[in-house]
């Protein structure tokens, strides 16, 4: 059994962890922690964990965070860079969820975020998309996650630039995601009165998970790749779906070719069949991403679907591959394959 | 024209009265107050009232209020008590959309929300629910208008318990409401992520409606009503329906036609055919009220249903149709009849 | 009065209709056809609309529909092609809402959806969009009104594409629909179980919407125009958003201005202030459109957002707003401005 | 490994069961029947299997059915008959999810069903509510698994009037559903536009669901018991609440103890702490039921609330249940006992 403690763990990602190591045969969670709910029943706060779990919130303090083998932090960026500092020199392998430890280029987080106090760690960190950087991922000692955007962007493009079968230039993302990305914190646009029965783009023109995607989607494309990013708030609580247009170099039948033959070996990306379309409840609950595509040869665009939960593929379920992958454990050990539906 | 100042516009009652108003052929909106969005356009703050208006919030203590005829005070309970005071001796009349100024037994008041400074104003003031109190409300000075729960609980009730036709014991009000009941404030349990797709009970055993649907039921029935009153919250944002059981003293046809007559002049309820159900939707964004009722003959129970808007016949709309009595105009002047189905 | 006749109305723009209708001090309703409901009362199959109606439905061939000044068809297309003629011949004025009197071009029409037996008619009338052909609209006898994802697209790219201030190749639309656009018939695909809680794209690479919004574009630009059409489900019941990609000739500033511009004299169609968003609740219920625009100067693009309500100013508003003009009555006449938020 | 066939796979206690048993270490599906998609991967009707199965559906005589040892039948009541019939003479144990063989009482069910071919085979069945019937269940070769309104009253109710704590007369049961236990056919009242921001009581004075629940009260009593049952259809995919009222004859803290007692060997019902109310979400996708209770002195009412998933402990997970006590597994094999949350 591998001990693992959970960092940061009274928001929707933190609880989503334990839902998922609650059913994982080879994980033991050792300790919970909030600074908010210090000293209250994980069940208490989230009312599902009823019955699954005994343990109680402890301080990020707390020594028996010690006993874990591996901390994840499900903390909010800024506040993970000293946590995993720290979980760090108590020699402990990290799984980090913020966008703290995704950057190489420090000073486009810093554009964007804030100032880092451990750039060299960030630099040197392993980028937590198993499907990418399944070996490396392997042998990291802190794996910095990517979320629900970049996975769902990066999973269907990564492949193409890196084959050269699309244009650099021209690539439109237009993504859609349920409340729960926006957290658990109490707000007034993500009441049910105001995003039940409303869909709306929102950061328009200027949201933060354009620089990540350029990052990684210029290392694949081997070139500088730009995007336009624009992500809609979708009125449900969880599900991811992007929706990508970009100019093909190659026929319909060699795109899927090669995203085919690039996940053949990936048990948790399904490129689906000709006409069969990713729908986020198709993938609810579930750790896996659902691809297809189209080219419409009138305009010379090809069009990408691609979709996650939000939650599990584009966070905590993909913390779980990525530990799987650390502790040598079978990639979709306590995963789940098959998603809520309805 | 009748000149209103809308008091504590910034909220879901101020907003629906805005929308309400904005259709009204002989009212005119002439001041919308707010502490916190002071100084801020009305349509930044409720987009879905651009065009309509060009009014910006002023303070609760602006001149511009003196200019109105007529006063509606959209505060929570406590807040109110103060503001309808002043602008009772401002020598406006007064539509109030709390608590405050619905009791007659100020004990009771006192027990369920806190000290009343103004005991003998609330004694005063007339209960504001049309189809019960016409004539009182015509002559008012001060109408303390009931919210969603006493409307949708009263409408089906109070004409049973007067005609005796039902017992006044044994009376349970299983009520459900929509997530806008619970205001606009930022909060964790009415997150679209929280709320959305779940069902659940709520402040069981304690609710702060029984007493005041117990009032005016005993008023009814000229003598002393208990209730169990348990409300619900439902996964959308409008809507109300009270699943009401009852004991009979009579058939089911005589109940019927009690209700049907009582409210044959009352153009905002409507009592349904045999076999038509109320449902919230049939009633959503209209200020009329649906119901029906069965007799099990099995058990001799009687399920009486009742559907409402909780913000519209549940509170703006209730005060709009108080204030055309009160003004002398035709009882739904500007009140929508038709609801948003779907 | 005018006396309209509402053919088809057991649909949801049919209820649409009669619900707006209801409010409309200038336009009673005769007669409302159904062949399913002939013989119930409205009211019984819409409960909505309790009170507002004592109509029951009559066959499409009933004596009762030659009492009215003007014919308003909700039936689908190719259904709508005989009764159309039929209410010209028989000296009525027709407002259409199917695709069948939309197209000039009946090759494209033929393409997409069925033969055409009156090709003369479509090409002759008069395409239903108030903003963009108010005067021709206003003399009609015949006016086939465009739904929803033309409507969207229309008003905020005709404008522009008029005016030469954005390109006219590698225009995006990617729109966003509520389940009401599906309609009324019972299918799987639409249940609450299939689309609540579900996001997805549909007809990839298909729709037949893509040659009707060519049409006018191509119109507006003065020379051809072809767009990437692709529709998307969200999980609710109203509301319209489309996201809109284009490559810009000029500066933010100019676009904005000459939206503004065009829209002044518009009282449904609003152009955002800088930094406000539209968002489908926003106009829900209403027969507005919101939009806004940003100009993403890293890569060159321009992304225009727009609103509405697909089942008014996507359909039975704009009916209503048509025969207002042709009426010579306000063009707001009985037509919401605010909407219904939340 | 037990072999399983899933007779009437194509509706959602179909797929709930395959979603079940694809995580499920000892049980091996294999075959699935389906009259309407003969021939078609499970993966094209449910995409959310993708990945899990390589299953397609063949009929219901189809010779690989004779390859399990276990059959669970997913059909309507009357259908299930023959099938089960069929199964049983083939050797197979055999779970249904029909009513047709949880009747002991042949006449109730033909008065509220159809006539029975089978009257012996349902009276010597076993009703498949683990927690009451344990041991049965472990020897039987037919068990007839009760569906979500019967789990969700019996749990709470069966042991209190078993230990005489509650009057056996005055039994309101007051529960909603979500939209997914209409099942999966294509039907206009449970489309997202008339089912989504809508509440309503159904069936009301006449849901069949009452004599059956009335049976196991009865056993459970050793007396006649009558119910109000009276259920409502909530705007969600999943869920149950079952809202009780009860006049107790005993304190709270007795009625407590009997429920955490009969449940403390349950890993499956959850009697909440004080103060903590069941709902629905808290259960979603698991097999749990969360039960707690209030007693309101002032009128002599018990309330019981009661939440399970109506898909899971209400259908396919309780067949599992089931099933492991059969074959002599670990009664949670398989299991989810934490929720999708949210």
């Amino acid at each position: 059994m591998v001990k693992a403690a959970v960092i940061g763990g009274s928001g929707y990602t933190g609880l989503e962890l334990l839902r998922l190591l609650a059913a994982h045969p080879r994980v033991e969670v050792v300790a919970v922690t909030s600074r908010q709910s210090l000293g209250v029943p994980v069940r208490r706060v989230f009312p599902s964990l009823t019955g699954a779990y005994d343990l109680t919130y402890v301080g990020p303090d707390d020594r028996v965070l010690d006993e874990a083998d591996l901390a994840i932090t499900c903390l909010p960026h800024k506040a993970a860079q000293d946590t995993v500092r720290a979980r760090r020199e108590a020699g402990q392998r990290v799984l980090d969820l913020s966008a703290d430890f995704r950057f190489r280029d420090i000073t486009a987080y810093e554009a964007h975020y804030c100032a880092h106090a451990y750039p060299e760690m960030s630099q040197t960190a392993v980028y937590g998309l198993p499907e990418l950087y399944r070996a490396e991922i392997a042998e990291a000692d802190l794996v910095g996650c990517p979320g629900c955007y970049p996975t769902s962007s990066l999973l269907p493009l990564a492949p193409l630039l890196k084959a050269g079968l699309i244009e650099t230039e021209g690539l439109i993302i237009n993504a859609a995601s349920g409340a729960s990305g926006a957290g658990r914190g109490a707000s007034v646009p993500t009441l049910l009165s105001e995003a039940g029965e409303d869909f709306k783009a929102y950061k328009v023109n200027s949201h933060r998970h354009q620089p990540e995607i350029e990052q990684e989607l210029s290392a694949a494309a081997g070139e500088n790749v730009r995007v336009i990013f624009q992500p809609h708030l979708v009125p449900m609580s969880r599900g991811m779906l992007a929706t990508i247009y970009a100019r093909p170099k190659t026929t319909e039948d060699r795109i899927r070719e090669c995203l085919t033959e690039t996940y053949a070996d990936s048990p948790m990306v399904h490129v689906l069949d000709p006409g069969e379309w990713p729908r986020t409840m198709a993938v609810r609950g579930s750790n896996t991403c659902q691809i297809n595509l189209a080219l419409d040869e009138r305009t010379g665009t090809l069009i990408l679907l691609s979709a996650i939960d939000n939650l599990v593929k584009g966070a905590s379920g993909q913390v779980v591959q990525c530990l799987n992958l650390m502790a040598g454990f079978e990639e979709t050990a306590g995963l789940p394959l098959v998603g809520l539906f309805p």
